[in-house]
C-alpha cells in the first residue's frame, strides 16, 4: 500500500468515525429523527465511497499482480476479489 | 424518545464507531484489503439496521400521531418520512 | 387505486419489461458484458423507482387512512409497511 | 461466452421477465401493495444475482485474459470492471 494511499483511507475513515460520533450527539440532544436518518445515509455513502476506492486499489493491483503470473493463485484472487463484490452489492 | 430506545441507538452507535476505528487500526497494520472490505460489509450492515430501527420507531410515534390528527401536518410527515425512505433504499 | 396512478404503475412496468427483453437480445447478440451490466443497472433503477413510488401512494392512503382511524388496525398498517421498507433498503 | 453460460443468462433473464409481467397482472388486478412490494424484492434479487454472476464470469474471462497479457488494455478492462462495480453498488 502506497503512503499516500493508506493517508487518503485514514483520512476517509477518521471522517466517518467523526460522522457516528455526530449521530451519537444527535440522539443525545434528542434531535428529528429524519434529521439523524439524513446523516446516516450521508455516512453510508462515505463508506460505500471508501469500499468502492479500496476494492479498485485491490483490482489495480493484488490481482493484477497475481493475474499477470497466472495459475490457481490468479484463479483464487478473483475468485475472493467476486465473492466480496457481491457482498458489496447486497449490502 | 423512550430512555431504552434512547440507550438502545446510543449502544449501536458506539459499537458502529468502533468498527470504524477497528478499520483504521485495518488499514494502519496494512491488513488485506479483502479482509478490510469484509468488515465494511458488517458496518454497512449495523448501519443499515439502525436507520432500520430508527425508522421504524418513527413510523410509530411521529407519523402515527400526526395522521391520527390528520391535517396538512399528517400530509408533511408522510412526505418527510417518504423522502428519508427514498434516501436510504437508494444508498 | 386511482386510474392514473394505475396507469403510471402499469407503464413503468412494461418498459422494465420491455428493459428484460432488451437484455435477452443483448446476450443472445453476445454483446460486452459491460454494455449488459450498464443496462442492468439502468432496469434496477427503475424498478427501484417503482417500488418507490408504490411505497409513496400506499404511505399516503392505506397507512394515512388507517392511522386516522387509529386501533390495532394502525398499529398493523406501520409494522406491515415497516417490514416491507426493511425489504427494500436490504434488497 | 460459452453456450451454457449463455443458455443460463436467457433462463434467468426470461424469468425476470415473468416476473415483470407478473407485477402487471398484480396491478391490473389491483392487488394489495405490500404484496406487489414483496415481488419487486424478489425480483430486485433476481437482478441482482444476474449481474453479480455476469460480472464474475467477465472477470474471470476478459479481466483475466487481458491481466495475463498486461500492457494498457489490461489497465483498461481493470477500469471498466471497476467502474461497473461501483455502478451495481451505488444502484
Amino acid at each position: 500500500m502506497h503512503n499516500r494511499t493508506r493517508d487518503d483511507y485514514l483520512k476517509r475513515l477518521r471522517r466517518i468515525e467523526g460522522q457516528a460520533r455526530g449521530l451519537q450527539r444527535m440522539v443525545e440532544d434528542e434531535q428529528y429523527c429524519i434529521d439523524i436518518l439524513t446523516q446516516v445515509s450521508a455516512m453510508t455513502k462515505a463508506l460505500q465511497a471508501f469500499s468502492l476506492k479500496l476494492l479498485d486499489e485491490h483490482l489495480n493491483h493484488c490481482v493484477l499482480e497475481a493475474a499477470r503470473h497466472g495459475g490457481p493463485e490468479a484463479d483464487h484472487k478473483i475468485q475472493e476479489a467476486s465473492e466480496a463484490i457481491a457482498r458489496l452489492v447486497r449490502s
